[in-house]
């Protein structure tokens, strides 16, 4: 039995949006690709395979709300843009991760089920 | 440095389907319900706050497709249709789990940082 303080099956408690954004499409391989480094917005481009511009950037300030992801702005020319996890960040990518490494690492099963 | 076997940064890989999956709004939520005992389904709907009969339907026809639900339906009048974990989706509920219970726990950390 869970009790938690809080419950992400009530649509009514707050635990589920931030639970949308961790799981969201791009919200799960934006947290996967930062837990390996920091990246620049270009490089995150190039990493998390098939994302736009547009999501990306809405994505990433979705995370910096939640407090899971830090931008700095040097100020340089061209201006420079990183992105990195918080302390925050890095305990619930490290959840994240968990999955993901349970599914790369499971694949062939899952497509046994499927045939 | 993760070098699995598969790579959900990798858009044309197949995990990104799986992932997709189990992390859609009603595939978390589904998953969690699910790993706490077998559900029918009027009683599935009523424990995750907010999904209609459509995406419930749909949301299980895509985790049983992939191997980690058991549909069984029983010859009875009004048909009677339960639904369970396999043992791959108790495997890949558990990860979910961790992932929704750091959320419950944190949320507070996470309200103040949304501050």
């Amino acid at each position: 039995m869970r009790s938690p303080p809080a419950d992400v099956l009530d649509a009514q408690c707050p635990s589920r949006a931030v639970l949308n954004h961790v799981t969201s499409k791009w919200g799960v391989l934006v947290l996967i690709a930062l837990s390996e480094r920091m990246h620049r917005f270009s490089e995150l481009r190039r990493t998390v395979g098939g994302v736009s511009e547009k999501m990306l950037a809405q994505t990433l300030a979705t995370l910096e709300q939640d407090g899971f992801v830090l931008r700095t702005a040097y100020p340089e020319v061209p201006p420079r843009v990183e992105y990195r996890l918080t302390p925050m960040g890095r305990e619930v990518a490290s959840r994240i991760e968990g999955l993901v490494d349970w599914i790369e690492h499971n694949l062939a099963r899952v497509q046994r089920a499927q045939a």
